[in-house]
């Protein structure tokens, strides 16, 4: 079973195939690689596990691998460096193919130095978790993470395919398929209503990863997220809408240092807490909250910010967030399950009560 | 005088301003920014000159300037991370315009900076140098160097607007005045044999910085690079003539340490070796040759490798150079005065005769 989505972005569209044990098709991934070198990036985790694999598939190419350590506290220039001095070691021109083989970070990085090397070479992503088959597989955002702030170097630079083979799901952490899965509720929560109650409905066999229903989330959260992306590539509007909780996530991944909680983890909390205040506001109902809240909690994620953050700390670590306009923090909140809109026109003191009410 | 070059990009079409004092009129500056922060980024030797006159031009936005180290050798990763380190440390947003003011290094890196800032800023130049007012000002190309390649970290990436005052160039070293009349040079050899003959005429003129001559100078450099930039913005084919004389320039600057020799004057070697090789291969004659190389003498460079680099040294660099596709080294030779061509099909008997008669 493969199923293949074209991301329309005129002469920067791409195909996203998703599917179960799809890597093993070499022809997949090599009609997609138009001159004869190949970097492969990966990390410690991931190697032992696929790059032997991919390689194989490699064998026509002139094909180095280098492998990054594990983890979003790496997601830096310093280590983002050893992916150029691999480039520059090997000699490789302008026409080297880069693959990423990882998760998000994995796929940010290799993503951001394609976007670099020699002012732009192409590259390809292979996810192999839940989060980065969900999120990093569309829209074209890289970056690195600044010790003063995430995501805050990086570029729009869109792969030439994406193969998300679900078969490697199986060997993922229960806690990072959780985390993934809060990527897909918020796609739900954001403009698929139908989609949140799917997800209701089948969270148990998620859980378990029943190929078909894995096939299914991952096509219909890249197919939502790429509606999104296709009218609003360089994010100047309605692609905001994909930073649902995120304001208030990455103001917990920050405080807790990179790596500490999971992305999904944060932004957990974040959808809860953008939820609670949009009851506050009046926007949605408690049925609504606690629908949320549940799924959530079934799909095995926090509900509650870290033990140790202040309102205080985490005020100060929001206001660095790139969702803050001209200093007025606009967050994307809630009209309904599967209604999220941007706004700044909200009453402050809500605000404090839901930063409030989260104090422990 | 101000004259007004418009470089046609489609919707990342900009003017550039050249004249002279016209950095004092407020509003050519202004009228290009859209959000209330700016950050300036310049160096130690340009600020004591004209950074509190760019600061007193901007009293009605929230303005900060970094000052960075002067020279090639400090255009890297780890001196970018000073202009990021600002961003944040003063909380820009996504609206921050950037200002380079300075030479081509300041515009190099403030240009990726803004490129790679929350994936993109707006970014303006203020070009101080001629090689940064005739080169860096058209095309976009923005990049740090790497220990193992120059710019080999970059993107394309194009400025709100340039402002191009040449009453800056009265502060400007000679040996600076003379890189800059490098790439000037260039021009003419590539595709304009009459801006070529006009240079035989005025470069007494332009040698003594007389104001109508340099205006005129930079204009038509800009307007020859625009008229090459707006038909190949990406580099795939006939921009890469505008890198004539620069793979052999490049391993010189590179084998000498960045900063060492100045950019111009290692192009100015690197012409004079495409020339050589050009005549050997019976494309252009003696007397062209000879002109070439007197013109160059004249406007002040070097026509002859460093005393203490070797010709094995110098294939090795030129191997990493990003014009070598797929092993086979491209270079820019001339048909005759005024027509460059890009070719790999050259008998490469010849190019280690001129390596052989460049050697010490």
């Amino acid at each position: 079973m493969m199923k293949t989505l074209h991301v329309s972005l005129g002469e920067r569209s791409y195909p996203i195939y998703i599917g179960d044990d799809i890597l093993s098709q070499a022809a997949l991934l090599t009609q997609h690689i138009q001159g004869k070198e190949v970097l492969v990036v990966t990390n410690t985790t991931i190697a032992p596990l696929y790059l032997q694999s991919v390689l194989e598939l490699l064998t026509e190419y002139r094909c180095e691998s280098v492998i990054l350590p594990d983890g979003e506290e790496f997601k830096n220039l310093e280590v983002l460096n050893q992916v150029f001095d691999e480039l520059l070691q090997s000699h490789f021109s302008r026409q080297v193919t880069m693959i990423a083989l990882g998760g998000g970070v994995i796929g940010d990085m290799t993503g951001f130095a394609a976007a670099c090397y020699q002012r732009g070479v192409p590259f390809i992503q292979i996810p192999t978790t839940l989060l980065a088959q969900v999120d990093s597989s569309v829209g074209g955002k890289t970056a690195v993470n600044h010790p003063l702030g995430k995501n805050m170097i990086g570029a729009f630079y869109q792969p030439k395919c994406v193969i998300a083979d679900t078969n490697t799901l199986n060997t993922l952490e229960d806690r990072q398929l959780s985390s993934g899965l809060a990527e897909v509720i918020k796609y739900g929560l954001i403009n698929d209503p139908e989609f949140f109650d799917w997800l209701e409905q089948n969270m148990p066999a998620l859980r378990e990863r029943q190929t078909d229903v894995l096939v299914e989330v991952v096509e219909r959260s890249c197919q939502d997220k790429a509606d999104v992306v296709a009218s609003d590539e360089l994010e100047h509007g309605v692609r905001a809408l994909l930073n649902l909780g995120h304001t208030f996530g990455h103001a917990i991944e920050t405080g807790m240092g990179y790596g500490n909680w999971l992305h999904g983890e944060a932004i957990a909390v974040g959808m809860v807490m953008a939820a609670d205040l949009s009851q506050r506001l009046g926007w949605i109902d408690g049925v609504d909250f606690a629908r949320i809240k549940a799924l959530l909690i079934a799909a095995g994620l926090p509900t509650t910010i870290p033990e140790d953050m202040s309102s205080d700390q985490f005020m100060s670590l929001m206001a660095v967030d790139k969702k803050v306009q001209d200093g007025r923090i606009r967050l994307v909140l809630l009209k309904s399950i599967g209604k999220a809109i941007m706004s700044d026109d909200y009453d402050a003191e809500k605000l404090a009560e839901t930063l409030e009410s989260f104090q422990h």
